[in-house]
Order: C-alpha cells, then sequence, then structure tokens
C-alpha cells in the first residue's frame, strides 16, 4: 500500500501554493497517495490519518504564518500520536537571507517536539526547499526531489 | 521622559503572564513607564507607541503561541517603523529541554526582521528568562533583571 | 546484525562524558553495537562505518565545541556519504536557558545538511537530552533512552 | 573619538574576506576606526578593545567554521567584558537554503550570551548579510550598509 502524504500550505501570492503543488508531484511520481490541502481546510486531527506530513509556509517575519502555527498548536491534542510520521518543510520569501531558513526550521522544530522522523537534504537546499520570489527551475527541481525523497523515506519507515 | 516599555504575553496557566508581571515590576524599578497587557489586548499598531518591546509566550512546540504570532505577523503593516526600538523575549515551559530557548529566540528574529536592537544577558538565562513550571526565586530574579536591563538600553538609546 | 552506533563527545568537566556513558549504556541494552570515543580520538573518515552517530557537547556560547567543530567541519571530505544514516545530540551546560537547546539544533542542523535522519522526543527533552550541571535521575533516563530510541530507528532503516 | 571597530573573517575561497573588506568599507565611510583581520591573526584577548565585533564566516555545516567557533569559545576567559559592546555577523555559502541563515544566527546567539548588542536590518538580510557564491552588487550594498549600521549603534551606545 502506498504511502499517504499530507501537503499544506499558506499562501496569499500564490509562491508558497506553487511550491506545494510541486512537492506534491513529486510525491506522486514517487508512488505516494498525496493530499494537497491550504491550511484553511485542514483540522489538526487530519494530520493523525498520514504516513508524512509536509509543511510549506511563506516567511513572516522569521517564522511560519499564524495559521500555520495555530494548527501546529491545535495539534496538542493529538501529541504523543504523531510519533514516528514523517516531517518535511520548505519556504518561501520575498529575498534571500530574509528568513527561509529559520522559517524551514521553526516547523522542523515543531516535528521533532512530535517525535517525529525528519531527512535532510545534502545537495541544494539543505533543510528544504526555499524560493525567492515565484519558484524558478531550481525551486521547482528542489520540490519534486523533496516529494520524492520524503515518499522514499515513508516508505521504508512503515 | 522615560522610556516607554510595553509587555505583551499570552498565558493560559497564568506562569507566563506572572513571568510578566515580573518583568513589568523591573522594568518600573528602573524608571520605565510600563503597559503590561495580554495579546488579546494588544492591536499591532500599539506597537509603534513604545520605546521597547517585550514579548512573553508559553512554549508551543517550540515557538510563540499562534496569537502572538499573528500580532507580529499583523505588524508588517508598519515595516520599517519599529527600526531601533528594544526587543526582548521570554517564555515558559512544562519541561527543560522542551523548546523554551528556540521560543524566545523566535521571537527575538521577528525583532531583527524589524531592526530592532536586541541585548542578550551574560549571566543567567542568556537569550532571555525561560521557566520551567511556575516562576521560582531564579527566574523571578531573571524576569526583574530583564525588566531593568531594558529600560537601561532603550533610555541609552533615546 | 547489530546496527553499529557512535557516541562521540568533548567533555572538559566529565558531565559531557557521564552523559554519553549513558547514551551508549542506553544503545547497548537495546541491542546496538555501541563505540563510545571522545573526539580527540576520533577522525572525520571514521563516521562514515557507523549507522548512527550521536555527538555530546558541553554549551560553549550556544553552539557545539570548537573541537566537535572541527570533526564536523573535516568531515566535508565525505559529503554525500553520510546520507541516510541516523544522527543525534545532547548537551550539558552551568545553567538552564544557558544555550542547551542551540547547541543541540546545531548539532542536529549539521545533521540535516549531511542529508541524515533524526527523530524528535515527544515526552521530555524534545530536541536532545541537556544537563544542568551533572546528569541528574532525570538527565540519565533521558540520557538512555535516547541511546535504545537512535538502536531503534537505525535498525528500521537497514 | 571614532568607535573602535573589528572585523574579523576566515575565508578559504576568498568570497568572505571580499565581504569583510565591503563591510570594513563601510564602517570606514561612517567614521569608524577599523581593523579588518583574519582570524588566524586575532586573539580572544584583543576582542575586549573594541567598541563593535563583527564575525563573517564560511557556511560550514550550518554554522561557524571551526577557527572563529574556537575564538569565541577562547574568550570565555573575558566572560562579562564584552557587555554592552555590539555585534553583528555575515556569511558566504555555495548555495541559497545551505545554512547562511542559521551560521550568521549562530554567532549573533555567541554574542547574546556575551551580552552583547544587536540590530536587525528592516530591509534585505535581516540577520545579516548573506552571499551566495562571490559578492554580487546585492550583497556588496548590504555588506556596506552592515559596516555603517553598525559605527552609528556603537556611536550611540558610547
Amino acid at each position: 500500500m502506498a504511502s499517504k502524504i499530507l501537503v499544506v500550505y499558506y499562501s496569499r501570492t500564490g509562491n508558497t501554493k506553487r511550491m506545494a503543488e510541486l512537492v506534491a508531484k513529486g510525491a506522486k511520481e514517487a508512488g505516494g497517495q498525496v493530499t494537497l490541502k491550504s491550511v484553511g481546510e485542514t483540522k489538526a486531527e487530519e494530520l493523525l490519518e498520514y504516513d508524512a506530513i509536509i509543511v510549506g509556509s511563506p516567511v513572516y517575519y522569521g517564522s511560519m504564518a499564524a495559521e500555520l502555527k495555530k494548527l501546529l498548536d491545535d495539534s496538542v491534542d493529538f501529541h504523543g500520536q504523531m510519533e514516528g510520521k514523517v516531517g518535511a518543510a520548505f519556504s518561501s520569501s520575498a529575498n534571500i537571507g530574509g528568513g527561509n531558513e529559520t522559517t524551514v526550521l521553526d516547523i522542523l522544530n515543531a516535528f521533532l517536539i512530535h517525535g517525529m522522523v525528519l531527512q535532510g537534504i545534502p545537495s541544494g537546499d539543505h533543510y528544504g526547499p526555499v524560493s525567492i520570489g515565484a519558484p524558478d527551475a531550481r525551486v521547482t527541481k528542489q520540490c519534486q526531489a523533496l516529494g520524492r525523497r520524503v515518499v522514499a523515506l515513508a516508505d521504508k519507515l512503515r
């Protein structure tokens, strides 16, 4: 059976949504059963249904958007039940050095606190894909690779 | 004229609120004109009225509570106008190693992005006071010292 | 065959060394083939021989000791070959809020950049065990649990 | 009297050195009395002689090079005496998302632990200038602006 992957994002300009679509595409190519949703369509209890959760956020003051933080804060009701799931993150910002890495790591820290499993990326965007403005060819490649990578890890852990 | 200090917090159990009161006490002792408010009573535009902003949060998944993140996200409307103000942070959690430092630094990163001025603490809780459960004697001392310290820096910068 | 686990540490006061022994004990109990070494006895190329690498450092200015950083910097010669190994970290400091979490995360970031696999801890010290002074009963439990946890993940990934 | 500014860097490819020269240029333009040195030429006790310390590092596994970490670790002999000095940081890496921000923040955390004063940047590279490869026009501007900015803050605090 295919690993169940959730890609959840918040997007105002469309850049983070576009990244989410690319991550979802990569995950499908790798055989994942993928659900792509905005944070507004996602309830904390749904997180329990997936083998892997990938969160994408624009960079707002160096960390994830409040809307996504609320989803994670609400997940405290299920604390302990997320253990062993795979987590990954990506972000989008206006500038290089504008908080992309801290936003990705902000999400990864939340996953560590849930006892989830993470894997870094030895070539490219090490903590997770980051886009400066709209996703270009580099970011497209990174996002699709992340999707494939998460499915491979989730498959191995099941 | 006295430096205007805002201490804004989110608190469910009362621990972060108690820390906020101690920080406010220290700031008053140092001659600051202090406003103490919960995040629910605070609008982003009010941040402009102060010389220093001190934010306290419980540790929720390694970063500030969504309610505080929303206040900071909303402050983007005034981006650039916060430059040069003093910022500081504190946090409260259930456990040692439970995300206290990452929560404080999450807030400090947001302040850096606003172009604000920070000062670390050479003895004690280096990034900002952290409490494990209810504030004890150690935390009481750290919080009051933070209040005094922020007033001293704000006075110097005006 | 048993998973091969390296526990490598730097210690001046003995506190981090004691934590390393406790982590190694937990890893052995879980069936791991464990090597325990100080950083001075460890060469970067040896990192390749293990299925999991656990690094322990005292907190020096919020990140790992220069001696451990040197080991990781030297591992660039094998960049790409560490992918998929399990990584974990622990730290020891004089104070609560003294940089323990940032030290653990500093090591975990290096592991992410190597493409290694991490797992957080849903109860206790979420990013990795941290000790304030000499390891007490709480830290002893956390360290042994980390050793067991790393072996379980390494076993699963092989 | 002019504020005394130290720009200290580690550089193998020359990119971080070039950034250091640009930061030094900006600091001189703003009236600072600037010393530019590689880490190999710098002893920890010299840090005491300056009003502001700006550290530049290539990105090695997400944090500052071991050579710079050693300088900061050695500065523990003067712990407490660095309080109130101004600190700033910059970094250079091969890739976007390659650990630039975490390297800058690694240095800034060390400065916070020393009780030093930091200021973020509301437009551009918020935590400190980051270069992807050799410094381009954008990075040149950011580095010079950082130098000017640090002098302005050091002047104000004296």
